[in-house]
């Protein structure tokens, strides 16, 4: 019997209407699709109902993965893709297998011959990038940083030194209410001539977005705190 | 006086209508803008008429950056931003800024206070990662691997450590004629049980991802000659 095709799902970064950032043809497979392996149902369903589907909204099931979700459940929430059905992999923003758990259902996928199909949309990270200015051409995204004081110093020390020394541009990010202390963090540790790129609210009415030296950051803190951001150490 | 805007316009990967892979409200931008600076003014062109430009195509205008243009020209080309003109900045395939020299540009606007506006497009790279179901928490995009036959196999032992030990997904590229030498690279100097993701004509007709361990490329490879494909090491 002929697998089913997961799709990689993308959806929103910023409240919006889903044309800004996410293609036509991408919007036509969101609206017929009516399986999802999604990490939080309830913003899956209020992101499927602005995309217009098509599918009515009590009949679309969904499967949950998200950070809780353990290997050994992964074959049972894949199971219908084996009996042939369609499936769209979802996440709570942006394109989904980046910056969250949805990889183990991709993983499985190739492991058990199912096609995946990955679809355009918005994500943080490379908007980010491209517009930071920094080298596109060699880039580490690091995730969440670490949590305690001493390893964290000991982190961001050796992310200047890649941007710095190796010119590769180092990406990251923090829980949105943590983001002050990840700036302040950023100037404790790191040079003031270090070039620091704060990208906030991306694709939304309040992105901001700016590379300047840590000692402009200094002197003029922008508004972070509950805001999702992306930050990148690079080099002009 | 007020400086334009630089949007960062992205184009196609692959043959095929701009609206399977790029926003309407990208579209949109696209359309009223009258002056690039672009990888290649053809290609642009090509692409510009393809996604419905509303400019005449003789009046359109082009500035040129490439891997050519020296660092002391950048200032002639982003000039008319500076006198208040808005400006796209378009490159041969996807997002630009990544994996091109768009970069150049974008950090002379945050140095001289312009307005950076990231667009929303497709990105082989990003594609490729969230399509091979390795670890999109943590990776790396290196680019072209080193050309040297030493140089290059060393680079590769890295890549597969960091891959295998640290389960930071690596991504690299190679120009599309020399795929098939970067392949037999591959098996020649990773271990069989390693996993590669190969993902080419990414959003073409003639797409292919698969994630495999190099084993099976060894038996089975395909046929990426001449074909963008963008490369995967990590860990399931």
């Amino acid at each position: 019997m002929k697998g089913g095709t997961l799709w990689l799902i993308p959806t929103l970064l910023a409240p919006g209407p889903p044309e800004a950032v996410v293609p036509a043809a991408v919007l036509a497979v969101t609206r017929r699709l009516s399986f999802f392996i999604a990490e939080n149902e309830k913003t899956a369903r209020r992101y499927l109902k602005a995309a217009g589907t098509s599918v009515p909204l009590n009949d679309l099931e969904f499967a949950v993965l998200n950070k809780h979700t353990r290997p050994e459940e992964v074959p049972a929430l894949c199971a219908p893709l084996l009996e042939g059905r369609d499936a769209g992999l979802i996440s709570e923003a942006g394109m989904p297998g980046i910056a969250d758990p949805g990889a183990a259902v991709t993983a499985w996928c190739h492991q058990n011959g199912i096609t995946v199909k990955p679809l355009t949309g918005p994500s943080s990270i490379l908007l980010a990038l491209t517009a930071s200015g920094f080298n596109g051409q060699h880039f580490t995204f690091h995730g969440y940083l670490p949590i305690d004081a001493s390893a964290r110093k000991k982190y961001l020390k050796k992310l200047e030194r890649s941007a710095e020394d190796e010119g590769i541009s180092q990406i990251f990010m923090e829980t949105p209410f943590r983001n002050d202390k990840l700036l302040n963090d950023l100037l404790h540790v790191c040079r003031p001539s270090t070039h620091l790129c704060i990208a906030r609210d991306i694709t939304g009415d309040t992105e901001f977005i700016k590379t300047a030296p840590l000692s402009f950051w200094k002197k003029q803190k922008p508004t972070l705190h509950k805001h999702p951001a992306i930050f990148v150490l690079g080099k002009f």
